[in-house]
């Protein structure tokens, strides 16, 4: 039986969603608790979006197969559904800053890695002294500069749609930087804080982090607009783009396809993912 | 010379606003920032709204009197002017969780304290699993029992206008509990979140804790919608009234008449506040 586990997490004291050795991570405080509740010695799980040491997330997914009998009997005699029970006596354990939002028993196929079919991440950042909030500090970069935001979604225009991104990612052997870009785009929100949306069937490692220091060096005013093509078009890393601070960045939300999907979804991404 | 500061800050980690012996308050480490700033051994600070331990704000208003020379020379050769010279050096001194979002002469007669015609304060609760975000965990409240919004803005109409909130209020000696509450309502924002505004032309201690605790009772059905004007009728402190958890509330503005009315306020609300 297959479950999908919706997490929020603050990543400020988190090394990343990753399990390491002797370091806290998301992953391990997520499967410790599994293992508490679940009366188990060990329950892997695999998510969607393997965020960095400091990323935040509201819309995390991660599966988890765990037997029937094992989850029933971990419910006790509540009258509440064993999965709603779950995730009830998941946040009585976990600590206060990674919290589940909703557990559901996983349509057929599912994978919350392989099944999605895009991510959306969130960068803010506050760019003059009357936007600053000690309230939101651990999530929002505080700039010295005001940002022009229509000269930055001017550069983003050139960026979306299927690219290498080679230039803004961190290469790993064997795999590749071709993503879809499906939306990149920068607006004020009520506060006044500059906020970019960021979409993508997937991620390379860095990606978003560069994507927002090319354009915030265009913001500025430090580099013209058409900075950001010619970057992307070299198809190597720049040293002139900044990889900007990992606290700024959310990941919002994880879509998959309707039910019947996923299956076929989850096989293709396996094969495109693995392509030189 | 009279200068005004707006100030935001996360009361997390503060024993209030007022000075403490020993204690971390906001006056505290604002009037010790101002003392190395401006170079001198003390430089003492009005507030709008003395906030309690754990209360955040984000629109705090003070105001110093300081001799223009001191100010000058404190702002060494920079071309900008002194006050925004003074805003970048005193959040360079203070840490983190405190900011000035704004420095500016004051007008002839201003008083943060008295010359105030309104001070809003904003409380939130996340009362839905689905709403829970470690990212403001700090400020937001968790409820663990949904609330009925419209029931709670029935009772909240009750309140509304010119009483005596003796009954909200923790009583001191020598001061009225009469006030006008502007405005209390309920409503659901962006992110689900239930959002209090409550607007007064001031508030006693404890006031809109008490406000909040009660509303709420009423919301998760606990209490019917006439009980908030019982309790407000009856003029005494009821025991049923919880005092809700000061991390949900937020100064979020204090507003000022035109200038040349400040004067005639603050001599107005100083004969009002210590009318018996």
């Amino acid at each position: 039986m297959r479950l999908r586990l919706d997490l929020a997490y603050e990543g400020t004291d988190f090394h990343g969603w990753a399990t390491q050795p002797g370091l806290r991570t998301v992953q391990g405080e997520l499967e410790a608790a599994l293992a508490t509740v679940l009366r188990l010695p060990g329950v892997p799980v695999t998510c969607a979006g393997r965020t960095d040491t400091g990323v935040h997330a509201r819309g995390q997914v991660v599966h988890l197969d765990v037997d029937d009998t094992v989850l029933a009997v971990s419910a006790g005699r509540s009258e509440s559904p064993p999965v709603e029970v779950l995730a009830r006596r998941l946040n009585g354990v976990l600590p206060g800053d990674v919290r589940v939002r909703r557990a559901a028993v996983a349509a057929v196929g599912f994978d919350a890695r392989f099944s999605a079919s895009w991510r959306r991440y969130c960068y803010r950042v506050s760019d003059r002294p009357e936007t600053i909030d000690p309230l939101t500090r651990r999530h929002v970069l505080a700039w010295l500069r005001p940002l022009d935001l229509e000269a930055m979604n001017a550069a983003a225009h050139a960026l979306a749609g299927e690219h290498d991104f080679a230039a803004f990612c961190k290469k790993r052997e064997g795999a590749t930087t071709i993503r879809t870009l499906l939306e990149l785009t920068w607006a004020r929100d009520a506060a006044g804080l500059a906020e970019a949306t960021v979409r993508a069937d997937a991620f390379c490692h860095n990606m978003v982090r560069s994507l927002v220091g090319c354009l915030l060096a265009i913001g500025e005013g430090r580099r013209p607009v058409e900075w950001a093509a010619e970057v992307l078009n070299a198809e190597r890393r720049d040293p002139g783009v900044l990889v900007v601070p990992a606290h700024g960045l959310t990941l919002e939300e994880v879509a998959y396809p309707a039910d019947h999907e996923l299956a076929r979804r989850a096989q293709l991404t396996r094969v495109v993912r693995t392509r030189g």
